[in-house]
């Protein structure tokens, strides 16, 4: 299984923002577009993916790609799921979830809670500045990245992090939106090991 | 200079489209996804990156990143801005663009006339299940890379791209959306040619 975990620093935590400024409603776009871009292919759904979107460190949404339905990857579609989510907030309690439609959880979980449950089951990948370019890096079992919004990592958030990696990897020369480092993420995942893919 | 060009086969030719609904609008989503992707890095625009999007083989809009102002990533300000240049399609007569923003032009022009125009100043690379694997290809100048949104390319319109080709490029073993296709090549792009990056 492929997971990954984007922190949304300034994200939504109720059901009370509008559909036409996702942008204004914490970056909230920026959030729907690494669903997008962790679950879906041109004309399919990924298997065994995960995404987990904290959500100002107080919920975790996640999304798997096994058993979510009748979601498209329109940011619009996308933010009217997380809201209709949001809005069962009262049902999520701690650990037990509330099921807010086929493959979507709501937990409330904030980050480090996400982390170590997600952890245990794979292998965490901190991408770094420093760390090694994706070509010459061995390939992660059941790989867990965990990205930031348009927000860098706090200095806690960036501990915690540091803490359960496995593996310190580096995308490229340049610093990409999260959505897309997901798709590059998948990418490298798809192809490497090939000779001939 | 990279290059993208993209069809939007059912895309809007006039500005009579909602913003809430950018799927419904000739899935619009994806070609301001594809704009999203070409242009913008975690903190910033990209030097020296044009993307094309032909809409409905009938208008084509020219984003040029160096010179864009006040352009942001989500879905919907991009569609606005799609939007308003579509209100001046009257000033537009073949050749001669109508200025919509800075860094924005409308062309009256279809595919043919656009990657003919777009192929005399670099390398037009179709991408392709059987073109040599990108960690494999040698690096292209100038690339001009040719993607449809989320329908196939027609069979003229594929007939015209392999009559410009000159390079054939496989990005994956997944057939990825257009906007994830940008993404990966910026990133092949970016590395490709470091040993160390």
């Amino acid at each position: 299984m492929r997971q990954f975990i984007v922190l949304g620093h300034d994200a939504p935590t109720t059901a009370d923002f509008s559909l036409d400024d996702l942008s204004g409603a914490g970056r909230l776009d920026v959030l729907c577009r690494c669903v997008g871009a962790a679950v879906f292919l041109s004309h399919g759904i990924r298997k065994d993916v995960r995404i987990h979107l904290v959500l100002g460190d107080e919920y975790t949404l996640r999304f798997d790609s096994d058993t979510l339905r009748r979601l498209y990857p329109d940011e619009r579609t996308i933010a009217a799921r997380i809201r209709d989510a949001l809005d069962q907030r009262e049902d999520a309690i701690g650990h037990m979830a509330a099921e807010v439609s086929p493959g979507m959880e709501l937990y409330r979980l904030g980050f480090e809670a996400t982390l170590d449950d997600v952890a245990s089951k794979g292998t965490v990948v901190q991408l770094h500045a420093e760390g090694t370019p994706l070509p010459e890096a061995s390939l992660p079992s059941d790989p867990v990245f965990v990205l930031s919004d348009h927000q860098d990592f706090t200095d806690r958030e960036a501990d915690l992090l540091a803490e359960q990696a496995e593996q310190r990897l580096r995308v490229g020369p340049e610093t990409l939106h999260a959505d897309q480092t997901i798709t590059v993420a998948h990418n490298w995942l798809d192809t490497a090991g090939y000779t001939e893919y």
